[in-house]
């Protein structure tokens, strides 16, 4: 089985995402499946994050195609991501590069090779353009080395650093899901080896300040109650049980966490 | 052909559904159909009604894996119902049962076999690490003996009653569409027994009262104006033409309705 | 690979688009890809536009079901479609026809075959009870002849005459899409020849008037800055670079546009 993802900011009241499905199985006979269009626009650093969030769960030989794409018509380059499992391809902005280093080990080629693409390819959509033919040209067995060079100046991007000690865990928040939990960069198998479910912990959220507890799961609290948790990324998570927390918390992506406990 | 649906309150804008896909795709070569993922949040019934109005349409043998699931992590179950045609996987909070009734006779088993789930599941999200392994397991072919035991204790969930004589029908609204249509849980088909097309009858509706026809579909009456009629799912369902009915009406599910002929 | 395609006006909090899925994967083992279902309710012109988009990505035989249907359980027509590479279906309103056009000469069938619908037909969803049924039918090989009759009376529909001279563009609005660009049905691969990349020109909206770039691509100016260009449709679009043009300049589909250069 043939199979490719998309990820875009293209929204689902438009055309654009079939457009890339219909040049891509003009191509190759693939299963696609959509992580989703619904990234904020320009929003690198979202689209980023959430590909990070399902590579994981792909079998080997997936092809993955992010385009959340503001620079697209000038002359940021189209790169393919190799790492040992899957395939990822977008624009050189530092999308892929999450996910990639989730998957371990990886090599960036630059799209050069401009036999790869359409025929005709416009200033504004590379995600059809260049990007659905490539990821199809990859799943009918091109070699990575017809793609372009091997580059290392690609544009990195990463989700800040985190610090867990025995007494506290200091990060960032890094997205708001769509039933406002809010997910931060605080790896919660790390934080689990310090911190054990059902103790109480001191949350500095912006200028807030509450106590709340680390439970195995939300429904460990009463519903309405604030609760902290590992997600299921994996990564510690400020939730509300039965409800949205970031209704109550009003934070935003970026803003600075930290846990107490002892 | 293998045929799996996912329907959840997931919404579009994170990666929690390909992360579902790409667990079952990792296990089986299934086509995967979405029937939607904007339930209202922990919103069971909604789930419970939009699952029942879609399975109909599905071939024999599809797997349908439903997942409005406020109680993962507790010691709620998770359950496979089996109906002679089609299969149901998903949490045991009544939202797998109307869909089953509506397949006719049933048989509830619980997931109990954790070789079936994937290595390490977690607390939150049972969707990708028990129902979507579970639905490949199941359209790969395992015999359903091997999922766990036959269970009787399941959570059951129903619409309420309706009650149609010669000269009323009495019921409750279960769901309002997109278009504002108003769905309730009377019967279209035994409501035609009793009442012709074109006759004009009294809808009680909250506070509300007014004289309505009931006509064969919603270009039968003026653009703007509210009629009844019996719509997809064959059941009684208030409406306006050209326009939105609840705008107008301003109902909500579980409210009582009732019209009155002769 | 039989691909088939759905477009309609149905919202995505529904399992409407899922009923017509199961009928179809009932009938052929299709790969089905959506366009959008998030078309404004009943408004044909913005599905058409979105149809006509798309179509030209897609391979030789797909077949595109486009239910956008105000007109449902009335006298309207189902048809047909069909052209030198893609088979279009849906109601005889104007949706289907600006595609046909963008894809050359076309021929246009009455669906009056009751042999190829489901055995109940509601009155209202005929995209699950004629169109899908019928668009499986045509995948599985079906003869044209068989839908029905060859009709040249069917409703058209067109998006407008634009004028393109050596000074001047004058055009339409027709569509904004979820980014906030603005796109006209002025054609810009006719306006390249008499009008060169990074000219300034005179745009004229309502009752606005700028002086703004007419670029390459997005990024050709200013953060915030407006623009003209030539976007993926081949269409002149006006942009704003980083952000939503659409804001600024508050227009609405079928008002005038008219562009001065020299």
């Amino acid at each position: 089985m043939k199979l490719m993802t998309l990820l875009s900011d293209f929204g689902s009241n438009n055309s654009y995402v079939s457009q890339m499905k219909g040049v891509a199985l003009s191509m190759t006979d693939a299963t696609i499946v959509d992580i989703t269009h619904d990234i904020a626009p320009h929003n690198i650093s979202e689209g980023a994050f959430i590909l990070r969030t399902s590579v994981p769960y792909f079998p080997v030989g997936t092809v993955h195609v992010a385009v959340v794409d503001p620079g697209v018509g000038t002359a940021r380059r189209g790169i393919v991501v190799t790492t040992r499992t899957q395939i990822l391809v977008g624009p050189d902005n530092g999308i892929l590069i999450p996910a990639a280093k989730r998957l371990g080990d990886f090599t960036v080629y630059e799209i050069a090779n401009q036999n790869l693409t359409l025929n005709s390819v416009s200033n504004t959509f590379h995600g059809r353009d260049v990007f659905a033919p490539v990821a199809a040209h990859i799943l009918n067995g091109i070699l990575f080395e017809q793609i372009g060079p091997i580059i290392t100046d690609f544009v990195d991007l990463d989700f800040g650093n985190y610090e867990i000690t025995d007494k506290t865990a200091t990060g960032k928040i890094i997205y708001i899901d769509s039933f406002g939990n809010i997910i931060t960069n605080i790896d919660g198998i790390r934080l689990k080896q310090v911190l054990s479910y059902d103790k109480r912990i001191m949350l500095f959220l912006g200028d807030k300040q509450l106590e709340i507890p680390f439970v195995k799961s939300y429904n460990f609290v009463k519903d309405g109650e604030i609760l902290a948790t590992v997600g299921s990324s994996n990564l510690l998570e400020i939730a509300l049980n039965q409800g949205n927390a970031n209704k109550k918390l009003g934070v935003k992506p970026f803003e600075d966490i930290k846990i107490l406990f002892n």
